[in-house]
């Protein structure tokens, strides 16, 4: 009794949220559970240690966003359009967290990487995966805007890392405003990084 | 003796270093006063608490960046060369701070605000004042590049902001990587995020 999954999954959802709201390096595995409403013991049931944990809750966040991410980019709408709406999805996300928990969260995987990558390898190496695939995903979606000619770069993939590193970038500013509008500019700095025709013909910054 | 100026700059050099390299939450009085060789008793002489010992580590580290910023915006050339300096100067710092520590410390503010923002008030506000003093310095900049017709944006405050997302964004990658190369992307991204004329006329991302 007790070490059913369900004490696992109530131990997952306690460290994601305390790990959003405060970090990784500040949780201690006794106010984990005491947050999950678990004994300790079960703890150790389920994960090694906190690490094994953080990378358990890496991969759980990581699923739920991927799925995301596919539906968008891999949908049947137009490249650049697709890209649009991956950033009004990621201030809408953005903005019910903050509804739910009084402040912007940030990306939990860019969070953690500037808290821990350079102290715990394994997190540091899974991070390193989740962002190339989040680079992969957008320079296919960048490659389809270049062959319809919609964007003008010189290497996709190299804009696709830059796309994505804008998203960290205005996310870590948004977080620290407290305020998800920060995130409009998104758009409008994706269409400059990819030399896109912006619709309105305006400039693009 | 002994709680003289000096044990104040060596525990603020301690704490300076240990930040870079775990964080603030990982760090513990005790830890930064044996780096530092102080006694304990030292540490709550100087400093009241360790987020009054923070804001002090935050404070130093931007009055030595700010110098460098100034040095480089307020220079004599022309307003996007002076960005491309700081771009410039940006990846020679990191990769000097990995050559000396074996890793990519990433930008402290940046790192802070990710660890901090939502947990101590006194630190984010003081890291919004200092994200704002770098957006004013580079619209300064963009606003001196477009009374010259280099450059085409709708606004040099919003553009700004763009800009030092930007920089915040690919610092993050290059210390999850540690590999500053991800830096080179900066002056390519800044030129296409301005509207800017690209000196060789290629397309700038």
């Amino acid at each position: 009794m007790g070490r059913t999954s369900d004490a696992r999954n109530k131990i997952l959802t306690a460290a994601q949220s305390l790990i959003e709201l405060r970090g990784y390096s500040a949780l201690g595995v006794a106010e984990i559970c005491k947050t999950a409403g678990v004994p300790k013991g079960s703890f150790y049931y389920f994960f090694e240690s906190k690490e094994v944990l953080a990378l358990a809750v890496i991969d759980e966040h990581w699923a739920a966003q991927q799925r995301d991410w596919d539906r968008i980019l891999l949908g049947d709408q137009e490249p650049l359009q697709k890209l649009r709406q991956l950033f009004e999805e990621t201030k809408a996300a953005q903005h019910a967290g903050q509804a739910t928990c009084g402040s912007v969260a940030g990306c939990m995987f860019g969070n953690l990487t500037l808290e821990m990558s350079t102290q715990t390898e394994a997190i540091r190496l899974r991070l390193q995966q989740i962002f190339e695939a989040q680079v992969d995903m957008v320079e296919i979606t960048i490659l389809e805007a270049l062959r319809r000619g919609d964007v003008v770069v010189a290497d996709a993939r190299e804009a696709a890392r830059s796309v994505v590193a804008q998203l960290e970038g205005q996310v870590l500013l948004a977080k620290l405003y407290n305020n998800t509008s920060q995130l409009d500019a998104l758009w409008l700095n994706c269409q400059a990084l990819l030399g896109a025709r912006s619709e309105q013909g305006a400039p693009a910054a």
